[in-house]
Order: structure tokens, then C-alpha cells, then sequence
């Protein structure tokens, strides 16, 4: 067996990093914008209206709500539940948004490698939503009001169950017919401080990753029939994110020095990012096949934001969830 | 949420089992049976021809085959080898013997509940088997010879989520259409000395359990329209199991004394083994719902049997798997 | 290696199985009972006062404080977190008792084996522990107020590390000097009804297994030169006792129908305890070297119990700690 | 509580990533050095004899023996057996080398934080080795030829013990008088490409991080009493790390262009390693507390080396282990 295949997930990006890349500091022409902050819970809404919204930011069409809690990193339990508590209220109106009623049912689809630390957030997820669709199934005349019907699956990766998570998926939309999907899985930032404390919801689906994808591996409207809410947190960075990151410090420490260095680093603008990935992975090839990398302190991090998430959506979904009290249906 | 609904998996019995209590000692009509026995690996196959044969022994028609082995209970890595070398080379006469070519594609199903460590170990054995499928399907030339497709998943529980393992294995079916399906399932023995040493072969499928289940919930040639082999090890017994085991005992111990005593146990047999479990069922009701128990070494007993039918399962499937090196293939 | 040396933690008993064996409906010379009973949780407070009583009673002479709570069964979140309060308050009590001050430096010891679901209570709880002291040692000026300097070690069992546990802790408190040792450990239960609900505290350490210890391997004040708690939970039961219990039952059973019976049953009766458990013996040997089941449930009640133990651990040892908040310092 | 300790194990370097700093292409006075290669396995022997060598090459004076096998990263089984064959020859040859007889007692310890996968090396060690000490204690006449007695203790952490792991190591060895320590950890590397890929014996003992450590944290011949040989495999590397390569690699690419850039770079030259350390730092503050990662396949990397050095460590160690049937003993 020489082939080597990634047995790791598809991977989109936020759309934050897109919106910050676009670089406007003032409005962008198709697309909404509203920024809140309170408690040290940054949180922006994005509506990418049309297809000059789409074309400015580089992200399709839809509702995009980031959670950006830089916090989150220091491990503290109260802020984390302020966050759950946040994302609940988020993703409750995001729902009401786009049109899902209390009723409607849903299946949590958690992507994502459980061997693979920094990938095993989708699984971590599914472990700690609570699961009703039995009762509404075999008992439902005893399922207690506030209650939503809810499934849930994690399909593993193609490497470790040689089938694609989208054709497990759609076999198991086509036999239980949910209303809507929502599919949570790990990216990958382009921003450093993003990795690990931010939380991102959107309406647009789950897209395969750029290089090695194909129309069947996507989980979209267009794809299984349902509409399809993303959550994402970043959890790894490429090891050019921190390179460039570090360049662009360089050109601003040289800058405010003297004439001849601003010169200089003039130059250093000449060599445009695509070279600079280029000397990158000339540099880092030898670390292994995709230059990914995550905070030693990864474990920590996954766990707790799984929490997060779960106890958010525990809380989101079911009206008899308290979401003051959403850690106790979590483990 | 007040409904108690088993997160557990579906189970049978062993074959060996029903043949023991059916308690003939010479041949029974309607069944073919050949026992052998070598190096501490006694060998049952059993072949239930016909409704005659399915009647004495209270088992459907099939082909059974069963590995007995007091010995693994003691963790001897080398009889943990010669065993997942004789479950190979077993395994791969039973595909000979059902009709199954090297060519043709196989989707291995584990059942149970990962988080129950005695139900664990279907989604153990899927963890170790060697995954091929997706190289056959995106570079097909490039898989060396010697190979079989394989794809594999471990659908979870019911409790888990929210929905049949059977319904996530018929979507996986009708999209990836595998020739064959090996289930792996925990069972529970009637016997206890069958527990963790024991592993059934049979290419009668699975059948859900008798008191919850329904037609949906089986995996069989019926509902899944391919052949289903299914492979299980007992790994928890009822406790009315040990209890009846006892009383046979005090049977033979008072039996073997006195008239007087062969006078009472005559009495102790007309408590009938429905009246045995109620009282058992009265004294264990205290322990929890079920009633079902493990030895305490269960993690060890898991994870050796897990990695020996899922190396089994590496050679007897690929012919480039070397059957005196099969460990090589799982963690 | 032929030898067979059991990989499996010291074990010792309860009193209230103790306390009920010694039959007595009436007080007990030497021995102070108390029984209070609240919200599903029944609180036994017995103090064997001297040596009379520790005859009567078959317990060394001490406190002991058994909470029961066969609710616990059930998964239930909100009584999980009542029980976490009442082992905060009972043990805040217990070291008040026993003349422990609040500025008095604890260390916690998990006694067992990880890799053994029902033996690892002891190392889950030192997991979840709140532990300070090394910040009392290199900054003990920024300590905030109202927490108690806590070190915690789980010294692994004999089979894993080559050293008896007692060994490990008697170099520990010979370098760090605690004021108090608290010891977990999961025990085995003589009564069945009592495996996973009941949780024991008390102030005569850790005594080793009849069969196997000596001297060395206990965790006694005599041994250690400083007090030592005691917190045990039985989380498996030899399945003699299973057998034990349906056989009571089988008696009442019998005598409650006709004289015959009754006279049946004189003879079962002269069956003793000595002779039933060589019998049961006789059927378990297959099973595996010691006869201990566990529940198969046991990877969920484990983790439970282990939450509430360091849950009540916490708020009890830290003034700052909230016991109504207890959650909130374990994972 | 809002001291902020590290929960993170002792680091030390790599012999060979001195040596390559010292920069010498010829040989180094006070310094023995010998490299073999053979199957993709490169065996690096320095021996650093007197002061002037530990100047030259900034290491203690002592025995480095280190193994760099780029392969591993490719998850080959076959290579990972030759790997640990190879290391056993080394480990064995290596306590000839420093005067240890077959018939002298180890303690393995295994430092490290087994809830950091990056960090979790030494414990996941521990869990393989062959230990047995407990049968030469307790039934030393029944011991087969061919084994040495062992014991093993994966100490923790100072953040989840309380108590550094030297105190809790000097403790044991006060009590259980072993001949030889033989210590694992986890380091960074100062290389990229050595991260996972690289195995270092030495017997200089474990000496701890330079800016938080004290006298009482190492385990060295002087503090226990006893040789210490140090294992030590890097897992991580600092941020920096890899940006200071990638400007290394842009200082060749200017430099073989024109005069302009080589001028330029002249300047790049300026900013020092101290400076671009600052700079690293503060793009990667807003990252974590300490700019420490790890490829995002840690978890099977970890799992990889673990065995090997379990397997190595067993099969030299132990004459009546094989050193091509070393996996056999481990999980």
C-alpha cells in the first residue's frame, strides 16, 4: 500500500479571516456588517447579500456569525460558560434567521478524525449533544414538551472508514429525512490568535477542502435536500500563517526605524506571498506531508470548546434546556 | 425526558450454547457437526440444514462455526496469535464454503456502544482492520495486488444517535454496494465459561434482540439484499446465568449423597428455570435495569479479542496479508 | 514469567455491610449509630468506640460515615450534584471531627489501577482534584484566600509499576510532610444493592487484602506517621454474593408455602456459608482467577461517582470552593 | 488562583542540534564523534570527554548516542520494528559502555503530563515496559533466567501533583535502591526536522528548563545517588524555531541572486537572533504562554515511538526477550 491518502477532514476557512483580508476598514457593498463586544465575547454578523458582497469577501452568499473569545485560552470555567451561553442565544436566533421552526427536526453531523486531536472536535460534539430521536420514534406520545427531536452522527474520514462522510451522511438524510443539519468540524485559521477561541456559524453548508475535493464530498442544500448550518472552530494553522505573520511584524519594525531599511523592506514586499509559501514549504517539507501544526496545549483546548458547543446547542435546540444550566446535559 | 431506553447493542446467542442444551449426545438429524481440537483451540462447526435440524437445536439454517479457547483468558501473547491465525485461516474457508470470491468487496460493520467497555468490541475490531476501499475507488491502479476493497464503520448505538444501526447501515449499502457485510457484536452467553474466550462465526446475519427489536432493526440478506457474516464474541453473561450454573451444582452435590437428598432435588427441579429467574430477577433488580455483568478484567479481555479478530479478518481478506504476521496490521 | 501476581488494588469493606451481618436490630454495645435519611440519600454515621464494639461488629475501632443512595443508579444529574453537597458537608464534618484544622496540608491518594475500569475510582478522582500546593511552595504570598494547600498522587498497583502503592506513598510523605492522607479506593461489596450507590468514609486508613498484604502495604497512621482517611465505593461484588442472595431469597420463598418445604429447606440450610461459596467456586472457577463482576454499566457509574467524590473533595477542602457550585473545578 | 504555572514536564536539547550549532565540519577538540548509517537509520556517537569538549559543543561531559530516521514519519510498521531492534543494540551496547552488569535493578521513569499528547511520551512508555520487580520481591526462586528486575513510575507533573516529579522519584529510589534510573521525556527540538523522527540516549541525567528550574528538579547522578541514562525524543518545537529557518532559507535564496540582495541581506543579518526572537514572540503571544507546537499527527506519532522505545527498552534490558519479537511486549 504506497498510496498515501489524508485521513484527515475537509477543512473551509472563516469568514472573518476573508473580511479582514478584504481589508475595507469601511462598509463593503453586499454585505451587512454588525459587530457587538461585551464580556470579552467579540461577536460579528456578516450578511454576504449578493454576488458583489460575495466577489469583495471571497465567501458565498449567506449568514455568517463569528464568536472571537481570545480569553477562552486561559482555561477559564465562568468565561466558558458565558460563551455557551452566548452561542446559544446566537444560534437559537440564526435559526429563526433562516427559517427553522421549533418543531423541525435535526440531525448534528460531527466531522472529523476522533484519532486526530485537532480534528476530533465534530466527534467530541456528538458525544455530548443530547440525542431524542428514539423517544420521538418508539414512545412519542411520552417525549415531555420542549423537547426537539434530534439524531446524530459522527462518520468518521475517509482514511479510517473508506467511504466519504457526505455519502454516509446522505444515505442517512435519505432514510430519516431531518429538516435541517447542522455539521460541526475544525478548520484551519489564517489568523494565529484566531486558532482555539473562535466559534463560527454559517448557512452555507460544509464545501470540500480546495485541493483534493469533489462535488460529492460537500455537505450543501444543493447535495443532501436539507438546508445545512455550519459551526467551525479553528484549530490548527499552517505553519506559513505564523511565518508571514512574522514577516509582516519585520516590515513594520524596520519601518519606523530609517529611510534605508523602509527601502529595503520594499524589497521584501517583492517577494509576494505565493513565494513566500514556497520558501515556507521548502522549510518545512521536512515536518511531514501538510505543514499543519496546533498548540501543544491542543487536548485542553478541544475538550473545552466541545463542551462549549454542545452545551450551546443543548441549550439552542431544546426550549426545555435551561441556558443558564446547559453544562449539566454535557459530560 | 423519563424514558429508559437501552443504550445498548443488539445480541444473540451462540450456536454452541443452543447445541448444548438441545443435549444430545450422539448426531442430531437436520445438523452436521465436526468438533477438532488442537494447541488448546477447540474448533465447532456446525451446519444447520434444514427446518428439522433448525427445530432440535432452536437455531436458523447456516453455517456455524466456533472457537473455544478456556486458555485466553490467561493473556498469553502466543496463543493470542495462534488463535487470530486460526480465526484466518477458519474465516477464510467460511468464505470459500458461502460462495464469497477474493475479488469482491466487503463492508465491515462493528456494532455496540464504544463507551460501554464490554459492548465495545465491534468498533474496536473496525478500528484495527486495514481500510482499503478508498484507494480502490480514487486511484484503482495503483493498489497493489494481493488486496481486497474493504470499507468499514462502526454506526454506534440507538441511545447514541437516535437512530437504528440498521437504517445507517442500509444507507451505507444502497450507496457503496459492498458483495458481503461482516457484523462484529458483543453477545451475552449463556454459559458462563464461554465468556471472553469464545468466538462465533455464521452467515445467518443479525437479529435484534428478542424482547425491543423489529424487522428494521436486523442485519440480514433480507433487509440488506447482500449476504451478512456475522462474527461475535460473548462478553457478559446474565447473572441468572451464574446462579442456574450453581444450582445444576447443588444438584450433583446433593444427587450424588443420599435418596433423601435425590427426594428433595426432585422438588428443587420443579422450580423451573422460569421461576429461578424470577427470583433471580427479584434479588438483582437492586443492581440496575438489566442484569447483565462482566468480570472486572474486561478492558484487557476487550482489547486482546478485538485484536485478534481484527487481525484474523487482515489475512484471511487480502491475500497480501501474511497470516503468521498479522499483528503488523492493527495497534 | 509464569507467575500470577494480581494487578488489582487493596480492597477492604464495608461497615454497614458489616453493621447489618452483625445482625443486631438494637444498639450495639461500644458502637454509636446514626441514621438520617433526606431527598433519597441515607446517611449512616457509625463510630465504633471501643473494643467491645469493634468484636461486635467486625471493624477496627473508628468513625465511619456511609452515605447510600440507590438513586444513583438512575444517571441522574441534579442528585449527582445533591450527593457531591452532602459528601461536601459530611466530610467538612468528618475532619472537624478528627481535630483537623483548616490551614492543615492535605495530600490525596488515589489508590488503583487505571486500566481497570472498576478499580480506577481512586486515579479519576486525583484527576479532578483541586491541587495548590505547589503554588503554596513557590509563591505562597499570591495564594488567594480560603484555599488548603492539596498535593495528589495515584501510585498505580503492584502489577504496573513494581512497587507496592504504600511504598510510593511513604517516600512521598517522608519529602512533603502532609498533615492528612485521603485515600480512595474502590472496594468490593458484600451486598449487592450497594455496588455504585454508596460511598464510605472513614478515619482507620488503608488496611491490605487478608490473602496477599503484609505489614508494608497498608496506609495507616502507624504506617505513615499521619492520619489517614479513608474514602471507599464498591464498584464490583464477588458473584458469590449474587449466588449468596438468591439463595436467602429461595429460602423465604420456600418456607412462606408448605411444611415440606420448610423441611426442604432445613437441609439447604445446612448447606453453610463455607460450603455455598466452594460450591460457587466450583461452577466460577472458568470465569477468570477472583470471581469479581462489575455491572457492565461500570464505565458510566465510575465516572460519576469519581465526579462527585472530587466535586465533594473540593468544596469540603476549600473554603473559596462553593459547594453549590461544585461542578464547576472538575472535568 | 491566578498564578499561572506550567503543567508542562522538564525539556532539555539534543546533543546533535549542538553540535550542529558548534558548526565545526571537522572533528571538535574533547570530542569523540562517530556516525553510521544503514536502512535509513543514522546512529550518531558523540562522546564529550573533557571541558574543553562540553565548551565547544555546549553540552555536559558524557555519552550521546543518537538515532535520526527521517522514514518514521511515514507510519512504515516494518521500519519502526528495525528502528526498535536498532535501538535495543544501542541502549544494550550503551550500558556496557557506562558499566552496568545484567544483574543490576532498574527504575524507568517516565516524565511528562499524560493529558499533553505531545508531552505524554515518558508515561505511555511506562504502560509497555516489561516491569518486575513485584515477582523478584516476592517469589525470586520462581523467576525465570534471562530477566533483569524492573520497576516504573510515570510521576506526573508539578500541575497535576502538586509535587515535582524529582521528589516524588528520590522518594522511590530512597526506598527501592534501584542500580540505574533510566528516565524518558519529551523535548523540543531546536530543528524542525528532527521533531519525531529522532531518538537521544545520554547519560548525563535530566537537568531541568533553564528559566523555571532548581537544583531539587533534575535527576542526575548527584541528586539520587544512583546513574542516571536520559531517553529523550523531541515532539515539539518552538514557533521560532521554524521562522528562523524560513529566514535562513531567505538569506540563500537573496543571497545566489544578485549583489543588491546579498547587500540587503547583509542587513537581514543584523537583526540577531535575540531580536527576531522578540519579534516571534510578539506575533505569537496572542497564541498561548509558551509558542510550543506540535504536528497536527501527533497523537499516532506519539503512539509510534512510545512502542519503540517499550520494545527496544524490553528486548535490551532482558536476555530471554527477543530482540526481533520485541512488539510482543508491548500493547
Amino acid at each position: 500500500m504506497e498510496l498515501d491518502l489524508q485521513r484527515y477532514s475537509v477543512r473551509t476557512d472563516l469568514a472573518v479571516d476573508a473580511r479582514e483580508m478584504a481589508g475595507h476598514a469601511g462598509p463593503i457593498p453586499g454585505v451587512d456588517e454588525e459587530i457587538t463586544e461585551k464580556d470579552g465575547i467579540k461577536i460579528t454578523r456578516l450578511n454576504v447579500l449578493n454576488e458583489a458582497g460575495s466577489q469583495a469577501i471571497g465567501r458565498v452568499k449567506g449568514h455568517y456569525i463569528t464568536l472571537e473569545v481570545p480569553g477562552l485560552r486561559n482555561g477559564d470555567t465562568k468565561l466558558q460558560e458565558q460563551v455557551a451561553e452566548a452561542f446559544a442565544r446566537e444560534f437559537e436566533d440564526f435559526l429563526a434567521l433562516i427559517g427553522i421552526q421549533k418543531k423541525q427536526t435535526v440531525l448534528i453531523v460531527g466531522l472529523g478524525n476522533w484519532n486526530v486531536t485537532p480534528d476530533s472536535l465534530g466527534p467530541l460534539v456528538v458525544e455530548n449533544v443530547l440525542v431524542t430521536r428514539q423517544y420521538f420514534q418508539l414512545m412519542p406520545d411520552q417525549v415531555a414538551p420542549g423537547y426537539r427531536e434530534i439524531s446524530a452522527i459522527a462518520p468518521g474520514v475517509l482514511g479510517l472508514t473508506g467511504i466519504e462522510s457526505s455519502e454516509i451522511v446522505q444515505g442517512i438524510v435519505e432514510r430519516t429525512k431531518p429538516d435541517l443539519i447542522i455539521a460541526i468540524d475544525a478548520l484551519a485559521s489564517k489568523s494565529l490568535e484566531r486558532v482555539n477561541t473562535t466559534i463560527q456559524i454559517a448557512d452555507i453548508g460544509i464545501h470540500p477542502g480546495s485541493g483534493i475535493g469533489n462535488k460529492r464530498r460537500g455537505l450543501t442544500k444543493e447535495v443532501l435536500g436539507v438546508p445545512v448550518v455550519a459551526i467551525g472552530v479553528p484549530t490548527v494553522c499552517y505553519a506559513s500563517t505564523i511565518v508571514n505573520n512574522v514577516m509582516e511584524m519585520m516590515k513594520n519594525h524596520f519601518g519606523q526605524e530609517t529611510n534605508q531599511t523602509r527601502q529595503i523592506m520594499g524589497m521584501l514586499d517583492d517577494i509576494n506571498e505565493q513565494e513566500r509559501l514556497a520558501l515556507v514549504k521548502e522549510v518545512l517539507e521536512p515536518l511531514g506531508h501538510d505543514l499543519i501544526v496546533t498548540p501543544k496545549e491542543i487536548d485542553e483546548f478541544i475538550e473545552d470548546i466541545a463542551n462549549i458547543v454542545a452545551s450551546g446547542l443543548n441549550a439552542a435546540l431544546h426550549d426545555a434546556v435551561d441556558p443558564g444550566n446547559t453544562g449539566a446535559y454535557t459530560h
